[in-house]
């Protein structure tokens, strides 16, 4: 069997947990954040800068991937890690998730969901099967099963049909699967009806995947709606196997969702923010635009260690922002992305030392 | 006397020399190439890339740092070279060649020029002491004197007119530098005109300089043009002073223009060129547009040795470039700033054999 996860310790004080799991790229300890890679690129960073930063796996889109530059291009030049030079890990997504944000330029039926690219408007229908020979051309190291995103709180007939028919997917994912190095995640949808939630990773789970998620949720929701969603959910997956929480989330939700027994994570929020100048600090959110920061020398966090802060004032990083400079985005990603593994590194620290329980709950669910 | 340039070496087979000044930031190497750092920052690149990628000395733009941030905040903030973390020496120019692009949104007189900011239409007069008050403040180890860019054939009364101001100018330069510890260039104009050429750069050669400028070329004239240019003002230049030819150029330009007793160059082609998918190799330019990349798993230049060329294919960097990556733009830039770089080591070489001459009539003046 791959991915070979084991927990290596539970914390005393909450459901979060450390453990690892192997690859044939490495070993990635969790918790674990996974900066997005979208087009075969973290986003104004070289792989080797992202590997400096902590980070031993990256997720990238097999929405994107397959639309440009085609993922028989990718698998022609030796694969998704060759192709943009990254040695570690890569989960790739199953491209529902972009899909299903088209909206007006998608339909699903039972074969799958058809779409109009957002690039040049062709036509295509992506199926589980075909989800499943994307990733598997890619030679990503965790698949992810193609599902339908369903995000309402009732358990209307579409909603039943919806969870239904993602089942259903997951299982022809899994049939379609012809590379056994390479490890396929089942994903739980029910949208926010609990009923619906328990149904669907009851379900996933006897299909049997090297790992799970748990989807439709992302940085939007409540904090009530998110805690809801993965205490329904969590009990009913398998504890020797990895959960993954898709598309989550800010730096509290991390410490709160593995304090919930959650053990990946990947969120576009600190390379997207830092693009938009926003940047998070021990002290809080600076936002790079506010003139109150044009004359200051200081480092944006006075607590961090990255190369951005060790080297640059605040006043350069507004100048960079201002003036619309590459180098800015780049230094600000840094930043956001040190920031994020630092957070998970002191969750590490917290299961170790049994405290991620008292720090989950004194952030709450606001 | 700040600069301490000297002549280490003449070749034997062209005007070409090669030499070195000192400044406060550090010793440069001549013949040199300045990569452009317009906001205070090599664009896409971060200082330690810079210096890495064998660069000794980089230009900045006076009028865009005065216009924002402005160069109290950089003075405040411990000048450019603290701002922008780069701790070699900077070069900066009057403000004036982008002050007379802006065509109608300028107008010269005798006190100096007027213009609108291309950023919010405020209106300024630059005169030639605010010029050297600004470079000041900036800190930069070599200032450049304001001048009035002309680029006509005729020694039209216009013609004349400019000439003389842009003398007149660089006196009211000299007098008004406060700084003995910054370089001060002069910079001879005159159109195209011989006659104005040999009479700007004597006179501006009188009034006594660090070093003297060759201004109003760009790439855009013919290389005839740039020939008589050069070949009418060198023999009028100084030999113990470092000569800089503003704005130029191509790779073969830096050869032949070597060859005629150029020392210092800048230029934004390499940087800009990068930005734009056209990239200089041993075999030639290549357009990263192009569709025969899509497929390519070669390098750019498979005699090359950046970082780029070492790790990325042509297929991913034209990839990056289609999917509008930054960091696309960044691995193109390092990939041409190491070209432009190489190309000013095989002249330092080519010196020291005394086989410039011979290369550079081998490229002509087409």
């Amino acid at each position: 069997m791959n991915l070979q996860f084991k927990v290596i310790q539970k914390d005393s004080s909450s459901r979060g947990r450390l453990g690892e799991f192997v690859t044939s790229h490495g070993t990635v300890s969790t918790p674990v954040f996974m900066p997005v890679g979208t087009y075969g690129a973290v986003k104004t960073l070289a792989p080797e800068e992202v590997t400096a930063l902590g980070y031993q796996i990256i997720l990238s889109n097999t929405y994107h991937l397959y639309l440009r530059p085609g993922h028989k291009v990718v698998q022609n030049l030796g694969g998704v890690h060759k192709f943009m030079g990254w040695n570690g890990p890569v989960l790739t997504d199953s491209g529902g998730f972009q899909i299903f944000s088209l909206k007006k330029l998608m339909k699903v039926s039972e074969k799958g969901v058809w779409f109009a690219s957002h690039l040049d408007g062709s036509h295509h229908m992506l199926t589980p099967e075909l989800s499943v020979q994307i990733q598997q051309a890619l030679g990503s190291d965790i698949m992810m099963s193609l599902d339908e995103m369903y995000t309402e709180e009732s358990s209307s007939d579409y909603g039943q049909e919806a969870t239904d028919r993602s089942t259903r997917w997951a299982k022809r994912c899994l049939e379609a699967r012809t590379r056994d190095d390479l490890a396929l995640f089942g994903i739980a949808q029910g949208g926010f009806h609990e009923g619906l939630r328990i149904e669907s990773t009851q379900a996933i789970v006897d299909l049997g995947f090297d790992g799970y998620a748990i989807g439709g949720l992302s940085v939007g929701e409540s904090k009530e709606v998110m805690a809801k969603i993965i205490e329904c959910t969590e009990p009913h997956l398998p504890k020797d196997k990895p959960r993954y929480l898709m598309g989550v989330g800010t730096p509290d939700d991390l410490v709160r969702c593995v304090a919930r027994g959650i053990d990946m994570f990947d969120c576009v929020m600190p390379t997207r923010n830092a693009r938009n100048g926003s940047l998070f600090t021990s002290s809080g959110v600076v936002k790079l635009k506010n003139s109150v920061h044009r004359d200051d020398s200081n480092p944006l966090d006075s607590e961090c260690k990255c190369y951005t802060c060790c080297n640059f004032s605040r006043a350069y990083l507004r100048h960079l922002f201002t003036s619309n400079e590459v180098l800015g985005l780049r230094l600000n990603t840094i930043h956001n992305l040190s920031f994020y593994n630092k957070r998970i590194k002191d969750i590490r620290n917290a299961i170790s030392n049994g405290t991620l329980g008292q720090w989950a709950t004194s952030l709450g669910d606001e």
